[in-house]
């Protein structure tokens, strides 16, 4: 498995009326940390996509623990199970400053061929990375 | 049970530079079928908040099928299937102009006393307002 | 002149914790505005994008007249009162339901060859379908 | 004068079909940097807020000098140049990660007694900690 972390800042604009950080902007922040998840491993999402590989999002679960507040640091904790195949599924917490729980879910991605926009395997360049920062 | 449609055009803003509608819009389109739905039952969102009723996000499964794009009109259906209790249980779908599948979910909602912030039941003019509109 | 107006209405997660329209809302609603002005003058952004010619924003100003809330019916008025070259103009203006100012502003934009990514004049098309709904 | 700097790193869904930051981010960019502004001179806008003012922007002006991308990191300089009193005006640039200018602008901003929603002074706790921060 892969596991890497990184956080974010609530910003003013992603509250809402109820006073809480809207719920979609967690879906939002779980890319943040696919983001930072490939940069991680070397293999960032924008020279995926220069190699000719989309990865568009097939599914999401998420779950809301508790709130989260303006200006509270987030930790969005990203890991990946299973070498992707056809697909890559994220396993994705969202912890507060506090390390309690604020969000939790599954993102399941698929990978396309930029060009005839078909279905693809994931593509060698993600394997190789994964496997370089693979841990038992 | 209760149906409600709404639509959206997407926004230029809601692409990503993959060149279609960003997978997280979907899930405030699905708010935008709820709200929609609230004032089609004729308990609008904001006057249950005015009532001191928050309904804060527990959990959302969501599909993504096939992409929407650019000034695409988008249909939202909203379909409560439940009288709500300690939740309320929103399927949503979003089609296409040609009643295409483009995405769909649920969503679970749980009720607050906006003074307290303790857990409580669906409010009384939510029941009234869904058995009013409700058919078989 | 070409004057052309639309509406939406404010969604929950615009909002923020003060309860209002967040201000940067006001610049997308105004995008809203512009993408139904070009599908008013029968040459929508996506055909001018697909023509070869992109449209990055050069400038804004706005001012905040009054607040915004959720649910709220917002009309947004687009004008050009001169005809494209170099730039095009577009004063817009957004009104509550009572009529009343929220927001206005002037939105300079430029236009860019798709291909090169060199400054362009405004496309032909454009100049065309501007004279079509030219009124004195 | 104060100035103070922080960064962003454009988020994938910042991004729209032009394959750039969608300009409407670079406003909440900026929000961003006062955000910033207000913790490092000791007086977040979090306890403005709880301490019953609410700060509402005027007036925004901004100019796009040239792109930035998917993942690129940005710089936010944020100045204030005079004490607030009946408003507090902030300078604020973008930078990208080559020191050039990406977007820069002022934000005009006022002050609300948060109970009575009335036109108020800048708070003293304001002016105190700008005082405090102020170099010439």
């Amino acid at each position: 498995m892969i596991r890497t972390e990184t956080s974010v800042i609530v910003r003013y604009y992603e509250t809402d009326q109820m006073g809480l950080t809207h719920h979609s902007n967690y879906i939002r922040y779980f890319e943040v940390g696919r983001s930072h998840f490939m940069n991680e491993i070397g293999y960032p999402y924008g020279l995926m996509e220069e190699e000719g590989c989309l990865s568009p999002i097939m599914s999401i679960t998420i779950r809301y623990v508790r709130p989260s507040y303006f200006d509270e640091e987030l930790t969005i904790r990203t890991e990946v199970r299973e070498l992707p195949e056809d697909f890559a599924v994220f396993y994705q917490d969202i912890y507060n400053s506090k390390g309690k729980l604020v969000a939790g879910g599954t993102v399941k991605v698929a990978f396309l061929d930029a060009a005839t926009k078909k279905r693809a395997k994931a593509p060698t360049n993600l394997i190789l990375a994964s496997k370089k920062h693979w841990v038992e």
